[in-house]
This record gives C-alpha cells, structure tokens and sequence, in this order.
C-alpha cells in the first residue's frame, strides 16, 4: 500500500523482508519480482528517478519509441502496490547494520518532516545518479531543453544525433573523452569546454585532426522553442548555431547513505557479482548505481536478478510449506 | 525491412554488421540497439519465440501484467522494422567461420524451401529453449493448457501457484527437485514422474517427510475446460484434482548450428563475460541460450549487452566522421 506520515506507523513494527531504496526503473523491477516471490517489499521513493526525465525512451523492448520514462514509472508503481506491496516517498537518511536485520532511517515529508525507522533482512540500493547540468543563473533554460534534444546519455540518444550539428557540454577533459564516441554518428562537433577545464595539447590535437571545433567561452543560454534547442548564446554575445546536444559533466550517486559500508567500487560504481550482491551480502545493488550500462532495461533486469537472489537466500534459510491438512 | 523469398536477393550480397539468430525478446531488443548504433542488422527468425507461448508476461517493467508475451514481439519487430532493419523468417542451418566473417546458410519456407548464405561480422545466438512438455498421444490436449494454468517456469508464475494444488510433472530425478522451491509457495504438491523415471529413496524420503505425494501412473490426459486445468486423468482411469501445475521435464537448446565451434559451456548453457560475449570473440549469445535466469527481462537486457559491445568493437576499429565541408 502507498504508504503516508497518516498511516505509516505498523509498517515501523515488522521486519521487511526487503527495502528497495528508489523507486525508479531498477527498483520497480525488483519490487514486482519480490512480490510475486511473496517477500514484503517496501520501496522508499525520493522521486524523480532519471527515467522520469526521459521525454522518450527509445530502445525499451515491448514499448512504442516515444513512451515517455515516467509512463513506465507510473506503470510500474501500479504493478507493485497491486501485488500488496508497500511505497513510500521519502529521503533515506541512514542505513545501520544490525547484524540480521538493517535499521533504515528515513525523512518524510520536506515540510514538517517527521523522521522513522525501518527493519528489513535484506538491503536493494536503487537510488541511481542523477546527471550534472551546465550550471547557468537561469536554470530554467537549460531544464527547458534537456531530455528533448539536448541529452545526457551517447548510447540511448547517439542515434538522434546523426548526421546534425552536435555541441557536446564536458566539464573535465576526461568526460570530454565522449566527442570521439559521438563522432561514430555525426561528424559535426563543437566541444564547449564553458571556461570549466583546460584544454590540453593531445586533445586540442585529436580534435583539430578530425576538424571538431572547441568553444571555451562560457555559455550565457541555450536559444531554442519549443524545448528544441537550436544554438547557444556565450557570454561574449556570440551565437554557435547547434541542431543537438550531449551533456557529458559526470553524475551524481545518490547513495550517501551507504557510505559507511565501505562497499567495493570502481570509479564511482558499486562492484556486484552476477546476481547484483555487492560486497556485502545483504546489500544488492541495481541499476546506475552500479558497474554497467546506465539503461532502463538493464535496471529492470538488475531488479529481476536482486530479487530472484534474494528469495533463494532467505528460501534455502525457511522450511518449505506442506499440505494444510 | 520485412526480407522475403522474392526479396532477399540483395541483403545475399552484403555483409551485415550483425546477424541475429531468433527473434524473440533478447534478438529484438539487440536488433533495436544495433539499428540505434547504425549497424547493419538481420535478425533471422523462425518462429514461435518462448514468450510467443506466454498468456500473461506478469513481471515486465512497464507493461501491464496481462500483457501476452506476443504482443511484446509485435511491438518489437515493429519497432525494429522502423528502424531500417532486416528481418526474414528461415532457419539457421549452418554457420561457418570464414575469419573476418560468418557465412550464415538458411532454409526459407518450409514448402518449396530456397536455400541461401548471409554474411556478417558479427552473430548474436539468440533461438533460445523451448520446453520438453508431457508427450501424449493427443497433443492438442497439452496445449490446450500450457501457458495458461499448467507453466513451465516456476520463477515467472510460482505466484500463480500460491496455497493451490499443484501437479509438478517432471522427466527425471534431476527436474524433479523443483519440487521444493514450489514448497516455497504451497505445501499441497503431488509430483508426476509419469512413469519415465524411478523415485529413489532419498527424494521419496524428502518427499514424504514434507507431506508431498508421489503419483507414478503415466498421465493420460490432461482435464478442464476453457484452458483452465482442473485435473489429471491416469492411464489406470483415476483422476487426480488439482488446480495448477508446473511441468519440468528439461528443455530443447536451439543452437545446433553453433556445435562445432565448441563454446564454453556450463551445462547446456553457453558461458558469456560480462557484455554477453562467448568464448568466441565475435559470437555473443543471450537470453535462455546462456547461463542466467531465463526471464523477458533479462534476456531484453543481454540484447542491449551485446549490441553495445559490438557497437564499441567495430566503432573502435573504424575511424569517427568528419565534417562534411
């Protein structure tokens, strides 16, 4: 059940058998799967996974191309409270080891908050990343184009990409890196560099060999209508016509509160085995948080893969049922 | 576009980026990705994919959980056709490593059939299983049932089979221990071994200490109506009642055109690393073929494994676009 400040008190009392934290397309997935496994499943959901911002979600299995990411979202909050399980919107503050059990701590509410805690056997970190904008004094502008033609992921948006006029938005020379990826679909590239980092002389040379362009005059606004961007304005007044854009200045995990478990990782993402168990064994990881590919479809079947662990430890841990009679 | 025997004289002369065995849902969602990456794809289908057979896809992230497994296909080939791909009904009868590339030799129509060789860089195995299911005189009587109330994955629809009585029907002492994962969801389990295998003591005894009955008789037919299973009627004339089943009798691995190359393999299952691939670096198998979970999902998954794996392979190996003036 969808649960509130008014009525969230028993699910206080009992042992979960698993907390998901996230409600976006990995966590759905794992919560629909540990219902059906008939283990009590509790998401805490923040809001606003990165699929909620997808305008299109374009390569997802089974859906029309132009499904918006929060369709999915909404469809699969329905699937999980429809097998009995239980979501709530609210922050995870902390999570503690109690040795058998986790104690999650969250906040509720960003007005009188109201803060609690829940018990679960099992952990699902699904709270994924959310990816760093440029940062403009009207961020309205750069919210108006994101997700429509000005993207933040090469392999689900290159294709769109093809053969246009391309400004790719990097923060660092490593995630500037992208520009020779991108150049598998178009060949027209201006790197903007926004004043953030230094171009150095390899790169300045790689580039100029392929004849991609490099800006690094700051970027006053994006120009556009209809949330299809058409150029930028820098702050010198000048005017870089652009038929699309790449966003490329790295993510920010949403995990702070597993910080404390000193989980393996690589680069920023959690080490998992096949099945998504981190390096704690009652601490899965999914989706973006995670090594891999940042796709929807590989975060619903990281969900199918936590869950289906999950209920194989705890079911090799229980007596079967036997006849009632 | 859609290849058929008057067509498919042209994509004969070409060398696919990729060449796709089956289109189910892991070869769909990899042709989607590969057309996404601007490869060249075919997927070469023969029909009747696993999920071709499912009544209700209960656990796929942003479907509704009724949706039927072909719908999910329609929706993918159509998806995939929309995106310039090719897809031709035949079956594979033979690969053959020529080095930069395979020849691919296919059967079209089953009247009048027409012999033909594709060539590609790269083969993603993706025909996947389908299941062994009770062999009787009149089959029609099994299909009637299969996929509706009587299921072939206890992962999938062990929640269909909550506290019900069910008939598990297996081949072989080996499927017969899904037995005690189904005691997760009920305790009333009567195991068919249908006369084709005999019960040692140890798995009698495990049976009998949980209350799980044995019937040996070979089944005669399957009993209910409206595709509802309500029963089985033994070859001796006694009728068994139940009210679900889940038949285990092994499956048939779709993949007799990768024999001699001589794959790693774990069981049947084709061993992959992390992106999908064999043993064979330009060979990636996904879905049911490969060692995992046989799910939608996962095998939605491994075909955007794949796909970018061999994205990144061929773009690594080719220089990016320039500017065109």
């Amino acid at each position: 059940m969808k649960l509130t400040k008014q009525n969230l008190q028993p699910a206080t009392e009992k042992i979960y058998d698993t907390i998901v934290v996230g409600g976006g397309a990995g966590g759905l997935s794992a919560g629909v799967y540990l219902q059906r496994y008939l283990l009590n499943t509790l998401i805490i959901d923040k809001g606003k996974a990165r699929s909620f911002w997808m305008i299109e979600l374009h390569n997802y299995l089974g859906l029309p191309p132009d499904t918006p990411g929060r369709s999915v979202l909404r469809q699969g909050k329905e699937h999980f409270l429809s097998l009995g399980g239980d979501l709530l919107d609210a922050y995870v503050e902390e999570v503690i080891d109690e040795g058998e059990t986790f104690a999650v701590k969250v906040k509720v509410g960003r007005n009188n908050s109201q803060y609690h805690t829940f018990r679960t056997k099992y952990l699902i970190a699904a709270s994924g990343i959310i990816d760093y904008l440029p940062v403009l004094e009207n961020m309205r502008n750069v919210y108006d184009y994101a997700g429509h033609n000005l993207h933040v992921c090469l392999i689900c948006d290159g294709y769109e990409m093809t053969d246009k006029k391309v400004g790719v938005f990097a923060s660092s020379a490593g995630n500037a890196e992208v520009v020779f990826p991108v150049g598998w679909f178009t060949g027209e590239i201006t790197l903007f560099t926004q004043g953030l980092f230094e171009v150095n002389d390899d790169l300045r040379n790689r580039l100029e060999v392929l004849g991609y362009k490099i800006e690094e005059t700051p970027v006053e606004q994006f120009i556009g209508e209809d949330h299809q961007m058409t150029g930028v304005e820098l702050t010198d007044g000048r005017v870089v016509e652009l038929e699309t854009g790449l966003i490329s200045m790295g993510s920010q995990y949403h995990a702070t509160y597993l910080n404390k478990f000193d989980l393996e990782k690589q680069g920023g993402n959690l080490v998992t085995d096949k099945m998504a168990r981190t390096s704690h064994p009652r601490i899965f990881a999914i989706g973006d948080l995670k090594v891999g590919l940042n796709q929807v479809v590989i975060a619903a079947a990281d969900g199918a893969l936590a869950a289906t662990q999950i209920w194989r430890d705890i079911r090799r841990s229980t007596p079967p049922k036997t006849p009632t009679k």
